[in-house]
């Protein structure tokens, strides 16, 4: 794995760590999953460690939660 | 300001923070700052917005709060 992974749920302050992150680690380098819009990946955001979003899946396999905005539960819901 | 600075306390949730955001944006873009050795810059970094440790102040005046590790008033003491 080579790119970062931003999970995220489409809430303001999602939109706001996502411009950010993109705007320091290069937008070729991270891939952006809207979980409201794709829950088929929720599962595989659960897998990797993801307990809430905006969370950042590093290319090391870590997951770095960023300002708290929703947990994984409500974006079930 | 062009730099990011990485705020962190020493904990190990902040280091391990530390090693992902010094790899993710690179070494020469972000300066990062101990608030346990350097209590002298608490009140920059309450200024800032930083409301926990490890955040990291972006160029933009933003600041991303990281994985919690501490509150601010923790690092005080």
């Amino acid at each position: 794995m080579t790119k970062s992974v931003f999970y995220h749920a489409g809430c303001p302050v999602c939109v706001s760590a996502e411009q950010d992150i993109v705007s320091l680690i290069g937008s070729d380098k991270v891939e952006i999953v809207h979980l409201g819009e794709q829950k088929s990946r929720i599962d595989e955001a659960e897998s990797k460690g993801v307990k809430s979003v905006p969370a950042l899946l590093t290319p090391s396999g870590n997951v770095l939660h960023l300002n708290f905005g929703a947990s994984i539960s409500d974006v079930k819901g």
